[in-house]
């Protein structure tokens, strides 16, 4: 590759970008037993590790699940956090059960994501710490997405779990922090809109609702 | 645009993606009194709005810094961040200070990202609310950031500010938590490698250092 200093992107090329960025999809829904290359899989990785990070600490950490008792483990305990939302939800507990919220025994590859222990970088971290270093590692799983919406096969950010539960399971040290169970592989289609949209949970907020000038607005939020 | 559960996405376009993750840098130098158009501006803010959020919260706010006394009183308060952190920093505080850490007063735009007072968002966050929030916002800006590069506009991510501070400057309400600063505008060339690699401050783990198989290192991590 040209040295990345010399790259000039094209009108046409940005496109691309903005079609990547328009069809990543928070996907729960996969092809059971289906398989994900690991030359695709190595993509992925690669994708992930080329994220800022603050002080180039590079506080991520990728777990891949490959025995099946382990994963049947994590399942779970996504099952337990889920019903344990339910009791907590109120009104829509109905409604809330009956969306899928993951795939982690149907994807076929399950990845957890850990924060590393604190490693002490100080540069860009003496005032947001623990902030900046969780900031980093969700660059990187957002490098991951892309990349697989473009292998056009589905990732699914699960953060449904026990993460003292979680990071026993996977014998990560006590100021380790799992903060993603990722669910990919295969899917039959992308969902056109976010599945929490068509689902009927939620909207989302247009940009204009989002975006200030100089302050936060005088009054609060537009609603 | 195509319904996206219809895109399948080319060997060609996913080499483009990788080329714009390969190239994206975290810039500090900008040229002065450069500008960007308010229509490359809008691709960036509305790239930031595709990201993913925990419970589709969308709990980015971003805040566009107009007003140069503002601007000024934000650089103001980033000098003295970097001056408290040179005062901590032990032995390297003379490279330290050698470094290029923002371009707040260069960069043709400047875009305050806030993570928004709690919604009460419960799906996804009961177990990491705060964690999960930070990360959907830390999505959004990785989002700009690639969209940044692709337009050959640089972006810095500024982490070295007091956030009570930058809050009250900004009027956030006192439940939101200001955690960028980002640097946005013309660059007279991208860094060909992380500007803190090029500086000697610190090299980059590769990807096997970082890669495990269904449990944490026995052992502890590879050095």
């Amino acid at each position: 590759m040209a040295n990345s200093k010399q790259i000039i992107f094209s009108a046409k090329e940005r496109a691309i970008l903005h079609k990547v960025l328009a069809a990543r999809r928070d996907m729960r829904h996969f092809i059971a037993d289906a398989s994900v290359a690991p030359d695709v899989m190595g993509r992925l990785f690669e994708a992930a590790n080329l994220a800022p990070s603050v002080g180039l600490m590079q506080p991520w950490r990728f777990i891949q699940v490959q025995n099946d008792q382990v994963r049947e483990a994590i399942a779970e305990l996504v099952d337990a956090e889920i019903q344990a939302t339910a009791n907590e939800i109120g009104a829509r507990k109905e409604q809330f059960l009956k969306l899928k919220l993951d795939g982690v025994r149907s994807c076929a590859q399950l990845v957890a994501v850990v924060l590393a222990p604190d490693d002490g970088t100080l540069l860009g971290r003496r005032t947001l710490p623990r902030e900046m270093a969780l900031c980093s590692a969700a660059c990187a799983i957002e490098n991951m997405w892309l990349a697989a919406r473009a292998e056009n096969i589905g990732l699914g950010w699960v953060s449904l779990f026990d993460p003292q539960k979680l990071g026993a399971l996977l014998h990560c040290p006590i100021d380790a922090l799992p903060i993603a169970l990722l669910c990919i592989g295969p899917v039959t289609e992308f969902y056109d809109k976010p599945m929490l949209v068509n689902e009927g949970w939620r909207n989302q907020k247009p940009l204009e609702k989002l975006l200030f000038t100089d302050r936060w607005p005088l009054g609060g939020e537009p609603q």
